[in-house]
């Protein structure tokens, strides 16, 4: 009998969840709410898996699915916990023990990650650095996430929180505020949101009247790119400014891993070669002679849809 | 029959040659010059082995010699060479087989790789980091190096270069000139020599006329150090520089890979308090949240006369 996987990603709004075979071929998928409140974790597990008991019915059993894969905000490897994210009530203020509820309740082993380390391990799997052993995954969302892969695994470190290079600092001087207490993180000029917060701080000086952006009630990282494409020479310069920042950072995590390559993913990764080339620019114009013209910069190859759930259930195998 | 490693540290002027035991007991040890000339590699490479064999004699037989560890400049741990080191010059402009030669000469496997990296094994096994699977060691010699171990390995890169740490930005805003080409790396700074050029940055300003250090004609990190601990400000001040600057970096390194621990190993971090201390402040007031007061910051615990050859050794078990 063929074996399977569920794989569960959790985002602040939805939970996707599907069952995955070796192959990464998704045999069926849903999503369901991550709206739970405070004092309803355990309705959300218990949600997780009666959703993928409907999801199996009458296309495999349950004794087929041999493990689970979860990847969350604020998950723990270690501990199979998801702890205190800003953006699930059920779990703020608290440690929610997913791997071992799940567990307990399924009898089937399940593994748990944060959400940029699954999408590393999806990618390594089923996607663009299939075959490598040595690369970083970085996801250009609402934040900037990271999976660090070094000689065919994921990096966990020591309490099991390592590769939050959205949290290094870009900018010393004058950096901009973090959600995260500090200044300068590159999370807060590389991120969707990032994105946009340039473009409200440049129109602010007045000197872009004639930019499209001007007439916007609310500035979002794709009304900035649908600028750049129509040729708006400030949205151009946003994508230039953010692509220069992401690829000086770049060079300092080559320093530390000598990744083959750096993968790219999210709503961000899709504006192409307006943030590629920039960023490429900038890579090669910091990085360290030993690795000039060597570190490849790839976009996923996953469908963006299908990513989540096949890094997810990549975990588990 | 007692099985022993042979450890050898190539350094620019001397190399150190030992054979150890599997628990760090350095049966013998001596030390023969590197300065060979441009085609003198393989003359090199024949004194290191003919030197085990003296070191060797009438004390155990060459049969029980199971590997070599060798650590060295520009040392590459896939391809077994040296590659073209500014500092030796039977090794310039071209890429030493160092690996490939020996264990034809002698049967016996060699492992290389560089100095830090070797440190870094070292430690792991006989030092103060005993135990850990997951570290950074920093060693602050005339250069800034690193050697990082993720769950129990040292990290080596797709092309076995990783761990450039001295060579990542620290200020990205008229950074001072870097042997390495580019502005602003940690090692510019954090040095022994980085340490030597804050002293004579700061005192061609005249703003500090009572500094001992102005009488010296050369000045070294170590005149620095014993200025500060005879109570003077401007080496008080460097050491505050230096180490916030560390620290600061530090904290960089640390959402990367989660250490338990970061080590620091050479000349300039025998300085203790003077250094640990603005290290230790400037890592907690720039580490993300997740890791406050998490990550210890510990000296070496090799003896440094012996570090050398028990890191390379240890690549060697």
């Amino acid at each position: 009998m063929d074996k399977y996987v569920v794989g569960v990603d959790i985002g602040g709004t939805t939970t996707k969840i599907g069952i995955v075979d070796r192959d990464g071929n998704i045999l069926g998928q849903t999503v369901i709410t991550s709206r739970y409140g405070a004092d309803e974790a355990e309705k959300f597990m218990d949600a997780v898996v009666d959703t993928v008991s409907q999801l199996a019915e009458g296309k495999i059993s349950l004794s087929q699915i041999v493990g689970y894969g979860v990847g969350g905000p604020c998950a723990n490897y270690y501990s199979g916990t998801i702890d205190n994210p800003i953006n699930l009530p059920w779990a703020q203020g608290r440690s929610v023990p997913i791997k071992e509820y799940i567990q307990n309740k399924t009898g089937v082993p399940l593994t748990i990650t944060n959400d940029a380390n699954a999408a590393a391990v999806g990618e390594m799997m089923y996607g663009a650095a299939r075959g490598m052993k040595d690369f970083i995954m970085i996801t250009l969302g609402t934040g900037v996430g990271s999976g660090i892969i070094i000689n065919g695994q994921l990096v966990h470190g020591h309490d099991g929180y390592a590769g939050e290079l959205g949290h290094t600092i870009i900018e010393r001087h004058n950096g901009r505020p973090c959600g995260c207490g500090r200044s300068g993180c590159l999370d807060t000029y590389a991120s969707a949101t990032g994105v946009a917060r340039t473009a409200r701080e440049w129109l602010a000086t007045g000197n872009y009247p004639d930019s499209p952006l001007n007439k916007l009630q609310e500035i979002t990282s794709k009304d900035v790119y649908d600028a750049a494409m129509a040729g708006d020479k400030l949205s151009i310069e946003i994508f230039n400014f953010t692509g220069h920042l992401l690829g000086t950072a770049f060079a300092d995590f080559v320093a530390f891993s000598a990744p083959e390559a750096i993968v790219l993913f999210g709503g961000l990764a899709r504006a192409g070669d307006l943030l590629f080339k920039p960023i490429r620019e900038a890579l090669e114009k910091n990085v360290l002679f030993f690795w000039s013209n060597k570190v490849k910069l790839i976009h996923s190859s996953l469908k963006e849809s299908d990513a989540a759930i096949l890094g997810a259930s990549a975990l588990a195998w």
